[in-house]
Parts: C-alpha cells; sequence; structure tokens
C-alpha cells in the first residue's frame, strides 16, 4: 500500500504540473464541462424534448466530440460536422429512394452496394494529404452519416423529419461549443503558433549565447549558459505541432492582430528555416564535449571574431522574435546581422593568416549563414 | 471549363499515385466497406432488428469510427471504445440512482453537478500525455457514454436494458471490425514501425554512398549519387510516425517474426539515434553547395582517407538495416565499423602532417562516430 500511495502522489504531483504549466488546460475542462451541461440539461428539460424526441441526444454527442483545445480546432470540427451531415444526409436520402425505385427484393442488394461503393471510396480519399489535413473528420461524420440514413430509412419512414432533427440538433450542440470557445477566455491556434515559432527563434537564440559563454568561457554564470544550451532541442521536433497548428488557424476568425487572410503558411516557411537553423545548431553542440582536445592557442586567434559572430546572430535573432511578438518590422536586427557578416569576414582573414590546426570552429560559419537567410525571410514576411 | 477539367485531371493522377505508393491503401478501403455493408446489412435484416431495437445503429457508428488502417490503431480504439462504454455505463447508472434519490426536484441539479464534474476532470486528465498517448479515444467515449447514460436514463425507464443493449451492439461492431482488419491482409503497425526504422537507416547509408560520390567525384554515375542524396530528409521529421507507430504496436497480438511482448520502444531509441545522425548529415549537406571555394590540393590529401570512412560507414549502416530486415545479429557490420574507425585514425595521421586551409571534411568526423554509436545500440536491440 506505501508503494501504491507513491505512486499516486507521483502521479498527482505530475498532473499538478500538466495544470500549472498551462493553467488555459483548467479553463479548457471547466469550458467544456459548462457546455456539456448546458446542452445535457437542454436536453433533460421537457420543452425541447418534446420538439426534437430522441434526437437530442445527438447535440450531446457532438459536443463531446467537436469541442477541441482551440478555438481553431473546435470550428474546424463544427463546420465539418455540419456540412457533412447535411450533404451525407440528402445523398442517404436520395440513395433510398434509388433502392426503393428497384422493388423491395432489390432494395437490400442496391443499399448494400451503395454503402459499399460510398465507404470504400470515401475511405481512400481519407488518405489524400490535403483531405486528411482538412476534412479528415468531415469524411468519417460523411460515411457515418450516408449509412445511417440509408439503412434506418428502411424502418423510420418520415426519412426526411428525422433527418431535419439530427440536423437541428448537431446545430444546437455544434453552435454551443463555438459559441463558448470563441466567448469564454478562447485558446487561438493562431497565436499560439505565432508565440511558438517567436519562442523557437528566441530558442536558438538562447543557445547561441549559451555556446559563446561555454565555448570561450567568457560567460562568469555557468549555470545559466547551461540552461540556455537546452532549449533549442525542442526545436528539432516542432513540424507537427506547427502544421496542425496552421491548419487549425486557417478555420478561425480575426483575432488579436491577425486579420481573417493572416499568411499563416509563412509561419511554417519561417519553422522550416529555424529547423535547419536548429539541426546545424545540434552538429554544433558536439563541440561542446569537453573530450574533443582543442588547441588553445588557435582557439584564442580565432575568439574574438568568433564571438562577434555569434553574438551578433544571437542579438539579431532576439531582435527578430521580439519584432515578431510586437509584430514591428524588425529593423534592429537588419545592423546586427550586417555586423555578424562582417564578422564572418574577419574571421575569414584571421583563417587565411594563420595555419589551422583546431577547425572546429568553422561549423559556425553555417549558423551565421542561416541567421542570414533567416532574417531576410522574416522581413519579407512581417 | 478547360482548366477545370485540367484540374480533375491533376487531382485524379495524385490520387492514383496514392494508391500505387501503397496498394495496402486500396485493399484498407475495401474492407472498410465490407465491414460496414456487413453490419449494416444485419441490421436492415429483421431478426437483428428485433432483438435490439434501434441501439443496432450503434453496431454501424462503432465500425465508422472505430476501423482503422492498421490493426493496432483498430485493436486500440476497439478496446477503449468497449471499456470506456463499459465503466461509464456502470458509473452512469449508479450516478442516476444517485439523482433519483435526491427526490425530482434537485434531481436535475445533482445530475448537472455530476455531469460537469467528470466532463470536466476527464476533459482534463486527456492532457497528460501518457493518457493522450494511448487512452485518449476511450476518454472521450467515457465522457459521452456517461452524458448519454445519466441524462437519457430520465426518460428510458428500462435503463440497464437499454445499457446492455447498446453496449452488445458496440461489441458486435468492434468485433466485426478487429477480425476483418486481423485476418483479411492485416496491416500491422509493428511491422511498419520495423521496416520504417531499418529504411531509414539505409536511407541515411545512400546518403553516405551519394555524398562520396559528390564530393570526390569519384562515382561516374552522377544521376544516381544525386538521387541517393534526397533520401535522408524524410528521416529528419520521423519522430512523430515513429512514435504513433510504437503506440499502436503495443496493442497488437504476436505477428511475423514479432512476439506478444516484443521491446518496440526500443524502435524508439534507434529512431532517436537516426536523427541524430540525420542531422549531422543535413550539416555535411551544406557543403555539397558548389559555391564554397575548396582547396583541390587539400582535398586529394584527405581523400584517401575520408572516402574510406565514409564506404565503410556506409556499409556499416548497410549491414545494420539488411539484418534488422532479416532479424539477424549484425556482425558484418562490427567489421565495417573497425575498418572505418581506423579510417578515421589515419585521417587523423593525415592531418597533423598538412597544414589545413580547406577543413569543412572535419564534418564527416562525427557522422562517423555516430555510425558507431548507432551501431554498438543495435547490436544491443537484436
Amino acid at each position: 500500500p506505501k508503494k501504491f500511495k507513491s505512486k499516486f502522489m507521483n502521479a498527482l504531483k505530475s498532473v499538478k504540473k500538466i495544470g500549472k504549466d498551462d493553467p488555459r488546460r483548467i479553463i479548457h475542462s471547466l469550458k467544456v464541462g459548462v457546455a456539456l451541461t448546458v446542452v445535457s440539461l437542454f436536453y433533460y428539460s421537457r420543452p425541447l424534448y418534446n420538439g426534437f424526441g430522441v434526437a437530442g441526444i445527438w447535440a450531446v454527442l457532438t459536443v463531446v466530440v467537436v469541442f477541441e483545445f482551440t478555438v481553431g480546432a473546435t470550428l474546424s470540427k463544427s463546420l465539418n460536422r455540419g456540412c457533412a451531415t447535411l450533404v451525407a444526409g440528402a445523398l442517404g436520402v436520395g440513395g433510398h429512394h434509388l433502392a426503393t425505385a428497384f422493388g423491395e427484393r432489390r432494395e437490400a442488394i442496391v443499399l448494400g452496394t451503395l454503402v459499399f461503393m460510398l465507404a470504400a471510396v470515401a475511405t481512400f480519399l481519407r488518405f489524400v494529404p490535403k483531405i486528411k489535413a482538412r476534412y479528415d473528420y468531415g469524411m468519417v461524420v460523411f460515411i457515418l452519416t450516408f449509412c445511417l440514413v440509408t439503412v434506418s430509412g428502411y424502418r423510420v419512414e418520415e426519412l426526411v423529419e428525422l433527418a431535419h432533427q439530427r440536423l437541428s440538433t448537431i446545430i444546437i450542440g455544434a453552435a454551443a461549443c463555438m459559441l463558448i470557445s470563441i466567448f469564454v477566455c478562447p485558446v487561438w491556434a493562431g497565436q499560439d503558433l505565432h508565440n511558438l515559432v517567436a519562442s523557437n527563434i528566441e530558442k536558438l537564440a538562447n543557445y547561441l549565447e549559451g555556446f559563446q559563454g561555454e565555448y570561450f568561457h567568457s560567460s562568469e554564470d555557468k549555470e545559466k549558459s547551461k540552461s540556455l544550451l537546452q532549449g533549442y532541442k525542442s526545436v528539432l521536433n516542432s513540424k507537427a505541432i506547427e502544421e496542425s497548428l496552421a491548419n487549425f488557424a486557417r478555420w478561425e476568425p480575426g483575432h488579436g492582430g491577425f486579420s481573417l487572410g493572416h499568411p499563416w503558411m509563412q509561419y511554417l516557411k519561417i519553422g522550416v528555416l529555424a529547423r535547419e537553423c536548429a539541426y546545424k545548431i545540434e552538429t554544433l553542440n558536439t563541440y561542446l564535449n569537453p573530450e574533443i582536445q582543442t588547441c588553445l592557442e588557435f582557439k584564442c586567434k580565432i575568439q574574438e571574431a568568433c564571438t562577434k559572430m555569434c553574438s551578433e546572430s544571437n542579438k539579431a535573432l532576439k531582435a527578430i522574435s521580439s519584432s515578431m511578438k510586437t509584430m514591428t518590422h524588425p529593423s534592429a536586427a537588419k545592423s546586427h546581422l550586417e555586423n555578424s557578416k562582417s564578422a564572418i569576414e574577419e574571421l575569414k582573414l584571421v583563417l587565411e593568416v594563420i595555419s589551422l590546426e583546431d577547425v572546429e570552429l568553422l561549423a559556425i560559419i553555417p549558423v551565421a549563414t542561416v541567421a542570414a537567410i533567416l532574417e531576410e525571410i522574416t522581413i519579407s514576411v512581417e
């Protein structure tokens, strides 16, 4: 029992940490609770029940399935669900009519064929990357509704009435989700994407600062520079989350400083550049290994130019990141970039004069170069 | 209309390509079609309908939602759905009893509180990474079923009867999915993961082969070595897919050469090493840029050692990859690795003798080193 207790306490701690890391998660949970309770009690109370019958249950179902963490995801799922239900419902009624036209005997065969064909085609279309990214949920609902309508049509004679009821309850559920997610402490996927990309660039800048301190021992605060070196790791694998956020951001209306047609796809391009930079940093990071022997004399010679490159690239990246956050033109970054470019020239001059014995530091050059490219792109975006 | 036609033809082409790239996708679509048709017609035919009533619709719903591409994903969703329905159903009946004990007036308040608390807690738990990875779908179904049971319990008096009906129809639907996905042309997530990791290592090996040809112009076939250089890009972003496959693989029974308790998590470790290697290769790749001026004299001097390093690492990686595919001990890789290590020593000797002017090639050393680490790990796994 003691072991169990300590395990339980550990689990509790990690759950607490999840809430602390991002308090919006707690708010989101409460929002889902409110939406579900409202819709449930709506269904539970007599008046609505008399209006919609058992179909009211679909409003509850919709809320549970559709309510997501970000506004974009909720909107995307709601609209997908609504449109797919409408189209599939219409097609289902058509299919049912077609089947009855064939006479009672062949009805089952025709219905089976229709269901089979539609399910197979729709399932296959889910493999198309573009459809998978944006309409995956819609396709599932489409297959579902079509099957339910064609097959149950045989039982319930008032097919159109049923379809109408179901659609209106789904609209009630989806509307509740959309309103609550947009107006009560909204979590915008676009804002998240913006912050994520900006903070990723900042992490790269931090790394360069930490690297400078570690490698040339120029910083007094050992602990601080060590902590700066860790951040970039999360940039390496940021692709999946950036892409899903960008996909959701497209569904969102204008919010904060972003208009409806904000170029979200540009963020993915910056993300790609940031990752390329992070890959280079990953390589650079191996040279911090104390087991690699370095020639101190040589290190001293190139120290000045390299330190300048590091600190100027660092400042340029930080300027880009902060200008992204404030949505202004990164004019400060430009001068830092000029400085870092001139530092590269300086280093080249130094290298021409002396003969090299320890050359690991050249790996810094690509980092500076990438910073330059990154800068150019960012200017074009903001 | 012409523009539309060409667009349509393009879309058709890309859809065809998706089917050609992986014919299992077509088979999967047909499998879903069959499963859905069977369950639909089961529901459509009188005998089942009389037994289960309208609840039969839940079998159709289950098939649509649960049937996934890989066996592991289907099993995980089926079991999640089944267990969550069972637990939430029991809790729901309990909640309903509790609410009725409070008298008719306060019933709505008690029910609302229960739904709110459960929905909020369950939604928050979905943010816990471990639960998100394995039981996310189960949590959704749990909230859903609990709401449906507690709220609808007020209407339908035969609550237990209803819960029983629903559970058995879900079991029918889930069983149909599981049987078809396991016994008809199964797509094993574990097998896919195994192949993916092995082919990723092979891609790295191919890159080294191509790099050798490009950089030292040692290969006659320009086209071939260029094509070899592209493959590694997909390794960089393989993290998300590897993790989801490993998660699904855990749900799968033994198949092919894999037993039930196969160490799937080891594949993730190999994947991390392969990605680290790919990051280094990404850095290396920038040196293929023809704009970077190189000193031919120096290049000649180090050519021999570097070519050896490249080809031996390449052979070692290929040996690891093929021994993974055949599930044998990578004994051949060991000797290649010894050779590549001795090549590193040779290069160091050469570098000590001559003064360096063009030093980009040193970037190869980490690649060889990573190959060495990779090798050691792989031996320990297989």
